[in-house]
């Protein structure tokens, strides 16, 4: 497993269960093996344009909640990322199956989907950058983790790009600096023992419904 | 069907199909002819506990939006009525039943649930007052066309406490305040004519995602 | 001095210069003494009027940002004394005065005034509930402070009804419930040792800086 | 006087007095001459990097609260230029007159600073993306119109640095993209005839006090 610093594998070793529901769910298992059909991913991919345009919002919600120069340039850094890069491949992609851009952003956002963008966006403007950061935590390093186990594991070419995306250096980089965001964060608002204040428990469970929430995705990827 | 001003009539016959199977869900037919399992109804009645907890938040949240006097007042009174009145039903109910308010409190909010406050505070957040109101409509003004109908319809008594609580007189002109409300919100930052306004197709879309949701939860009453 | 709890007491401490400015400014020594020029008095009184529209905005912040149903009630409690107490007062006193409550609404807002309720409102939105609290403090616990002081210590009897507003039972009450708010509120998200975490200098500083801002809000009171 | 888009030009016009105080304060005025004195614009330039860390949150917020892919785009721009730009201008005029970025970090925001920035997070965070936009507009657009008259009218080269990276044609494509979005996002949300719409006043007024909020802030950089 990933080492993305240490509040992320606290946190993710208090969602156990669910982590390995995500991580290992039967889609991703299928880009592995190439024997997820090819109408689920372009679904996965539609939804996951529109998944990007709120998860760019909420991203640049923590530009917003902020408190220092450091925490702000990361957090641009990563919408940058999502809006500039992120997004380009999955036009990219549908572009070759023949789905025009416009087409992609007309997507009609599923029930699961929006579930999730909505608790994430939510969570942040109601709390604080931790709050939000602890939501926004799941999706970032998930796919960093099931692209750097599928880059060594996968058995078929079908769905390398989607792979090599996020087993690249790039996005392992963007993983790492998103969890010193998070250990600093953190340390800076609660202090160096975190994980003793009575806020780590709800800081958890935040990661651990946001986590839930990608299972969800992923089944929804499964009924198109 | 109930007359809650005209913004809202026209809502509603946006969201028709979805307006029906909110309203007419067999959730409602059951509680009509007294067919709804206790366990269900009590299912319903503590996950709807935190779904007010969240949506008094979300009233609080039109307060923080209001530009008049006049509109804050009538959020004011709906968060007074929501926190003081509407969530005393359901610890009054549930505290008959064997269910303790400690219980109550802890209820395990379901992903249904969570998915439907998150995408009203959301709203709230993100837009203006109007975008909120068009995601809190839906569950204000069906309750209270249900109510109205059922106090009519019904065949059974075993859910008339619930019926007349929102069949009541009190709550019915609460509908009607926030009816006004809406019509007021919009001819202040639209004009009179309002629906001719861009905006009126994405407030109607609002408006009928809300309905959806509210239909999610229904079904999730049946399924405890 | 009044004792509304131990984090008030700490933060109060840790501002004591510019808590004497403002709780002891020459507006208030007038008050007290009655030289305050009505003129003065009742410029203030309208931008007082204004300030509790979005002062009472800002307190339905702190319903959204509430954690716990006990959080909410505190907070819908003191919007609700706001908006239909406080403001009330303003309203009677002015209407004696000649000053119609049409008049009293289309008051433009000073400069000195916008500062104060936009740096409450933003540190609400962009921090959580104790950010918030920590910039609704000084408004609240002052004026009680003021008012328990003005009441034993007042040679004239030209603001009685102002004074007695703030030194009355009810509102004295209402700053021992802020108090144990923020004593609880951060008790449950910092821990019993509050003072001890990262986050209490830069809480206590936004303790100070509306403190300030009040400060600005007298002087500006003085001037009309 | 520049074209930067039809609404920017009528709220302009609807605050002319306002304007003109603002784009020819004597600050302006003095870097047009030379005879501003370096330690009034050194002072102006630590606050103004204060301001420029709570403006790229508040461009930060206009990519939350934007409804399109082309919106977004803008603010994300916008963002990148504030944060690796123009921080960066002040950033080295400092360091080549030995203030350290830790000491321009460190730098106390004054309360004209605060006023401002807070004015406009907060219009954004209570409004949509319009308000968030009229309040915006006035720095954007204002040193834009500052450069391009200054680099045609400058009688000494004291602050040539200042006045050309406003009056950069990279500097005056973003007062147009800025101009576009604008006139677009009202287009959207209210439609071509934005400006007979009930909102089109409230927009101007913040469009306004921004102003003003402008001016004080010029005045404030003459007052080390």
């Amino acid at each position: 497993m990933s080492d993305y610093g240490k509040a992320f594998t606290l946190m993710r070793d208090a969602a156990q269960g669910q982590w390995r529901d995500y991580t290992r769910h039967a889609f991703v298992e299928g880009m592995k093996d190439g024997t997820l059909p090819r109408e689920a991913f372009l679904h996965y991919l539609r939804q996951d344009y529109v998944f990007l345009i709120h998860f760019s919002r909420a991203w640049a919600l923590a530009v917003v909640k902020s408190e220092t120069h450091s925490e702000m340039l990361t957090a641009v850094a990563t919408v940058n990322a999502l809006v500039a890069e992120e997004m380009q491949l999955h036009i990219g992609i549908c572009a070759a199956e023949g789905i025009s851009g416009e087409e992609l952003f007309a997507t009609e956002e599923r029930a699961e989907n929006m579930a999730y963008t909505r608790f994430v966006l939510e969570a942040g403007y109601s709390g604080d950058l931790l709050d939000l950061l602890a939501a926004l935590a799941p999706c970032v390093m998930g796919y960093g983790e099931i692209g750097a186990r599928l880059a060594s594991e996968a058995t078929s070419d079908t769905y390398r790009d989607w792979i090599n995306t996020y087993a690249s250096p790039d996005y392992q980089a963007a993983c790492q600096a998103v969890g010193e965001l998070l250990d600093a964060a953190l340390t800076r608002r609660i202090g160096a023992d975190f994980e003793a204040s009575p806020r780590w428990q709800r800081l958890c469970r935040t990661f651990r419904t946001a986590t839930e929430l990608e299972v969800n995705f992923w089944q929804m990827g499964l009924t198109p």
